[in-house]
């Protein structure tokens, strides 16, 4: 009899062979048969496990979600205990930044999926509510007035700044230097909303 | 005799019909056979005017660039003479936002040409030096201190904006809500900064 294969355990292989061609070679190359020959398994096999394009893209995607999440945990776990809101605002965003070569990678498939969906908007299902979560709990850590609109800025420069490392615009120094900028304009103008 | 061609007409009807291609089906589908087909011309036609993708790609942004270059341009002849630099920020700033259906055709393509260029940087060749020259044209309209890194972070607020506005991960209130106070507190700053 065959052994029990692990479906969780073949479907991660797939996944990160969809993961390393899209980072490589861009979305344009990820086809099924791209797939199977980078993960060594028959494109039959990629089938069983994804049916659609949609669903590789959405699975590669969910794994770049739950990889920023760790590192932003990690970053998170290095402040020490109560950190300042601003603190942890910054470890929490320049651990999801593409500054190293592994974020770069996933940076890269994120971005890939985001222009992938910009012209399908059903393969983007579920992000909406991840951009909400986010939104709110950023929100909690600013600063008022208008902390929806300042966390939904926040949130835009981060992606910005995301983009522009990834396409060579900025460097890491600049990146860095805007996110410090945009960190104190935004608790300067509560203290000055403080001083009035 | 035939009629002379007019080379840069021909090439701009190729490049519409890759913009066409590139915004209703993404990225991937753009080869040399269906940009023909949506000419209507042959792909040894397309093959004349543009020898490979990158440059397809590359002269598509540049289509992109120009327009986005007239919308602001127009943006701000709306605004009379000596406009405020804060509402000169945000006429160019809502110009260029995926906000209309023409600015949104044009934004796909904008994400996919990002997407695409995020793999292969020697596409992306000029780009940089778009990105230095709206810098500096931001940084001295900010109020100071800072000027550079609050303009680095302006402008990755509005590319994030942008890609939120493609993917609907923020309506267009959301977005403009997001840009207002992100203009509120540039310009709040500088009042904290000159009240010291």
């Amino acid at each position: 009899m065959p052994k029990k294969v692990d479906r969780h355990e073949r479907r991660t292989l797939i996944a990160d062979a969809l993961m390393r061609v899209a980072a490589r070679q861009g979305m344009e190359a990820v086809s099924l048969r791209h797939v199977a020959n980078e993960a060594g398994v028959s494109p039959g096999m990629v089938q069983h496990y994804f049916r659609t394009k949609d669903e590789m893209m959405a699975f590669a995607m969910t794994v770049v979600r739950e990889r920023n999440q760790a590192r932003v945990t990690e970053a998170i776990s290095r402040l020490g205990e109560q950190p300042a809101p601003r603190a942890l605002l910054r470890a929490m965003i320049t651990a999801v930044l593409p500054l190293t070569e592994e974020s770069r990678i996933d940076g890269r498939v994120a971005l890939a999926f985001l222009a992938y969906t910009a012209v399908r908007p059903d393969a983007a299902a579920g992000i909406g509510a991840d951009t909400q979560q986010m939104l709110g709990f950023m929100a909690g850590l600013l600063p008022g007035p208008d902390r929806d609109g300042r966390a939904a800025g926040l949130l835009a420069l981060m992606e910005g700044l995301g983009v522009y490392l990834l396409g060579g615009h900025y460097t890491a120094e600049q990146a860095l230097a805007a996110l410090d900028a945009q960190l104190d304009i935004v608790f300067a103008a509560s203290d000055l909303a403080e001083a009035r």
